[in-house]
């Protein structure tokens, strides 16, 4: 997606060996602009997989997914870090290491939002080691849900996150893939869309 | 607003003394259509405001913010709750105190999204003891910007947060203010739009 590569390498910040910054458009302050267009470029790729949710992980994940969920006219689900007080329920639950955080949190979504009827397209801001859309397709699959695919926005095509997921089995879409950092500047391998 | 209270009722369960739960179409499972709704209509009520910032916190606030962003065509910026290793630069925090999860955090927003020059309007989902909008206002109030008014979806007005931030010379804004949970059924009183 050259709209989103472009503002990578306008905003984007490499910090040290494998982060990229992208904090004043994704992460932290977000251009909605740029998430509908994200949103319409994902509903695109996967309008005839027969989506009937999207689901997301709490933060990041969550401006980008609704917009998705929006071109698609599904509902969206965002993926709890932590349990909630109020979620008294059924809820189904992952383990998630972060690599980055070097912690173990447990991820999780009330059961009665997913079932064996539903089609999930999963949508993250970053892929790195995969760790939390693992997560996300454990619950899904204890649901007994399909996966149609992940939808991904940004991709460290370094790490290995995207052949854990391609494994399992699941498609890979990613709208920006980056090969490297090259001397604190981003390098783009093709995107998915 | 009409519709936002109409789905209360028919899709809030009450849990308990004082809690109401929102995760069908807001806190966990998000109705996009209904977001761009509530985005509108705080978008018109701030529309003379000169509003250029709309700031939340992570994570449920992000989605009606989202909207209100689009609907004023400004960015949006959520706190965020815990340090992010990303964040290296300058940050701004304030500590909030969660009643409902006796626990206190460090919410952040960093400094580089905030001047002087900027009108923030606040947005969030609930509004209960008020601390989360307390802190976000100390930190709106460190970068030197100004607050238009903060814009709540739900307010338990049978709570102090109303108080406590009127009382800070903040106007508040609440599409649904519940008086009361009856026998396990939610009552209103007249909401601000």
């Amino acid at each position: 997606m050259k709209l989103l590569e472009d503002r990578i390498l306008k905003d984007g910040n490499v910090l040290g060996e494998n982060i990229l910054k992208v904090d004043s458009f994704l992460t932290h302050q977000v251009d909605y602009e740029l998430m509908q267009e994200i949103g319409k470029v994902f509903a695109e790729a996967y309008k005839n997989a027969g989506i009937t949710k999207v689901v997301t992980i709490e933060a990041s994940g969550i401006a980008p997914a609704i917009y998705v969920a929006q071109a698609l006219d599904v509902p969206m689900i965002f993926a709890k870090k932590h349990k909630n007080i109020t979620m008294t329920e059924g809820i189904l639950t992952a383990e998630v290491y972060s690599f980055t955080k070097q912690v173990t949190s447990t991820v999780s979504i009330a059961s009665k939002f997913l079932s064996e009827n539903d089609t999930v397209l999963v949508v993250d801001d970053f892929l790195a080691n995969g760790q939390a859309a693992k997560g996300l397709l454990e619950i899904i699959s204890q649901a007994g849900a399909k996966v149609a695919g992940i939808g991904i926005v940004i991709e460290k095509s370094f790490q290995n996150g995207r052949k854990l997921l391609e494994d399992a089995g699941v498609a890979v879409t990613s709208l920006a893939r980056i090969k490297a950092f090259e001397e604190g500047k981003v390098k783009f391998m093709e995107a998915d869309a």
